[in-house]
């Protein structure tokens, strides 16, 4: 058997028997076992005794030990950069194969040089936190820290680094939290982490850069267009939804075209936007997290809402089958959580389309009993508005809670959508 | 004011000042509001002080009391027909605007000539229920009246009509429940009631019986490829899922193609198939109800699994986020949930894309926990596997379980995906 003088780290050549192979080598606890990181991204596993030959092409060296310094950018635009954490702000711990958060802010500056020659940054960094991590104190964060960036600097827009798993729900908190937009708030992630050949790290946060320049007041979600690395769509920030585990377009547009595409630095609208403006942002996060989002299924218990109610409970909304129905057996239980005060709200499982409650009898019997039927809205946008809506203290009673939901504030409801 | 000498059902043209337009007058609340169905289907409201001029241009008759009886089928081929409800067995009913139920399976007859046309019928109607209301007895109904004309009729296979809201649901469990399959099984439906000019019945139902006659023992959903109304798909009944709440082409293939593409009497197969057999279907409807489906959000506390642990439950799906994350709080409540016997499984929210644990710490230290990543699996098609998995007596504690959830049964897993 060869001997392998490479440890974990190292980017290497292995000769099998009837082909070579090239990646970087794993921690393994397997003794008769060799990991290996391919370009593609995969890990495999090899027979320590089918590899006949080692050449190592690059030795490990962890670069993010070396100092670096953010450089000044004298002249260029200025935009302010609120760093959170996720895929993006990540490395691949060449060690053990997996993708470790960065926990610096100059680490981040490092990996993207291109972000600092084409603009002046301002850099803030609340916390360094993975998206399924998040709740609604770290959206109320971001968007304290992005209000005093748009109304207190002078600065051309926001962009926020964001993990991928909840970054559709911070989306939809902000586009409520930040009320009379008057600069760009672009959220941006990657799929893959950016020492990795295939991340899609540099496009999305290049295209959120051009978004941040470009004459739009709306909070968006900026990421790959399709699975080629060659364009960008800006997605409404209440209408987008992480819809694949992996793909780098992962996040689409729901019930809505998206608001730009955005190809290097030129943006395209594909839509009525609201335009830059010399208004003053406001800030409201109020928010209630006595708000749950509970999907239906068959033969579920409508016990789940008594439990609701028992926990005290103020709004829930429940993702509905079809136009908007549960089965009869909830009819009862939803009579009883609206009447002990538990907003209830309903939103589709299917994801695209619109509900109607008018369609079938069940879904008259349901609206009957109060539940709010809130139209093509998102079930995570639903949730987030809920909770924001019954944070408010003033906006007091069942009947002004319904008029609040179904208010129009940030695009929620795409009126013109009709199939 | 003119006088409108029409009523409830009628089907009417009004003159108005700039233009006339007709639909079916539906009954109506507001004395100065006329409501009228248009061809399109939307429903519109119209003051009666605009109307200038009204022609009946064909009365209401009540055609479902007429007499029908099933035609007989000699020498065609022979299918067996399993009615329960939902749209395809509605029509409009003409004085409410809303959606009726086809009380009697003549009724259902009548609607179809071009099934009795092509085949000899056997039909079953074990019920007539809106797909919200069925639960697993009602999957265990319809798969027993299947394994019986499978194996006792001489039939080439059997179709059932079922409504959209959680026809996924069932097309999942039958997948499960009919073991060693031997014919084909086609599930079908509409979401356009046939009465309806853009009725969507017809051809999916004349794509569901090519289904049948063709060369695939496999439970498939026929369905609408497209929006147009020109040709349908076979979709797996474990990889399909309704993905819009109108749209006739709302079952779309998530993570696997299409089984085939169904042209007329021309069906296509795009990917490997389950051939016709002589052996014997065999049934096997054991399920338990003690079974739920959560999905995650940020947030949400954990108590939720203590809730189910104290009901009683044998198992939970919970949706998580990415590649099958949730916050770090919930790493104690799942371990105390295994510990105490519940089955915990992790599906994708996203839908589309396949779970992994290896890539982030966070997936890794869920795993740990024991519970188990259900790779590509449908959270709906996980939920109904779970139920029947927990049903089997005999396939007794948390491993036998989890070697059981990840036994790929009906390519509820998709093994050649890779993105």
């Amino acid at each position: 058997m060869v001997e392998i003088k490479a440890s974990a780290g190292d980017y290497v050549r292995f000769g099998l028997a009837r082909k070579s192979i090239e990646g970087v080598i794993l921690e393994s606890h397997e003794k008769d076992i060799v990991l290996l990181k391919l370009n593609s991204g995969y890990n495999i596993g090899i027979l320590r005794e089918n590899i006949l030959d080692v050449k190592v092409l690059r030795k490990f060296h962890d670069e993010a030990r070396k100092d670096f310094s953010i450089p000044s950018g004298k002249g260029k635009p200025k935009i302010g950069l609120i760093v959170t954490g996720g895929t993006i702000a990540s490395k691949l711990d060449a060690r053990t194969g997996a993708v470790k958060p960065l926990t610096r802010v100059e680490e981040f500056a490092k990996f993207y040089p291109k972000l600092f020659e084409r603009c002046d940054v301002i850099i803030e960094n609340p916390f360094m936190e993975l998206s399924e991590n998040m709740n609604s104190l770290h959206w109320k964060k971001i968007a304290k820290i992005a209000e005093k960036m748009l109304n207190d600097y002078q600065i051309e827009g926001v962009i926020i680094t964001h993990g991928t798993d909840t970054l559709h729900y911070t989306a939809a908190a902000l586009s409520f939290f930040l009320r009379n937009l008057n600069k760009p708030v672009a959220l941006t992630f990657s799929q893959r982490s950016i020492d990795r050949a295939s991340s899609d790290a540099e496009l999305n946060l290049d295209c959120a850069v051009s978004f941040v320049l470009s004459d739009c007041a709306e909070v968006a979600i900026i990421g790959h267009a399709s699975m080629n690395d060659d364009f960008c769509y800006a997605l409404r920030g209440t209408k987008a939804r992480k819809m694949h585990t992996s793909r780098r377009d992962a996040f689409k547009s729901i019930n809505s075209e998206p608001i730009a595409k955005i190809n290097g630095d030129k943006v395209e609208f594909l839509r009525q936007r609201r335009p830059r403006n010399k208004e003053k942002a406001e800030l409201d996060t109020d928010f209630s997290d006595k708000v749950a989002l509970v999907k239906f299924y068959p033969g579920q218990k409508p016990d789940i809402l008594d439990y609701y109610v028992k926990e005290r409970y103020k709004g829930i909304v429940i993702e509905m089958t079809g136009f908007g129905h549960v089965s009869e057996d909830w009819i009862p239980a939803l009579k009883k959580a609206i009447k002990s005060g538990m907003v209830v709200c309903a939103s589709a499982q299917t994801i695209y389309g619109r509900l109607s409650s008018k369609i079938y009898s069940t879904g008259r019997e349901i609206e009957k009993t109060g539940v709010i039927f809130l139209e093509d809205m998102l079930a995570e946008t639903a949730f987030v508005k809920l909770g924001w809506v019954l944070g408010h203290r003033n906006w007091k009673g069942y009947e002004k809670a319904k008029e609040k939901m179904m208010e129009n504030f940030a695009d929620e409801f795409n009126e013109l959508l009709t199939d």
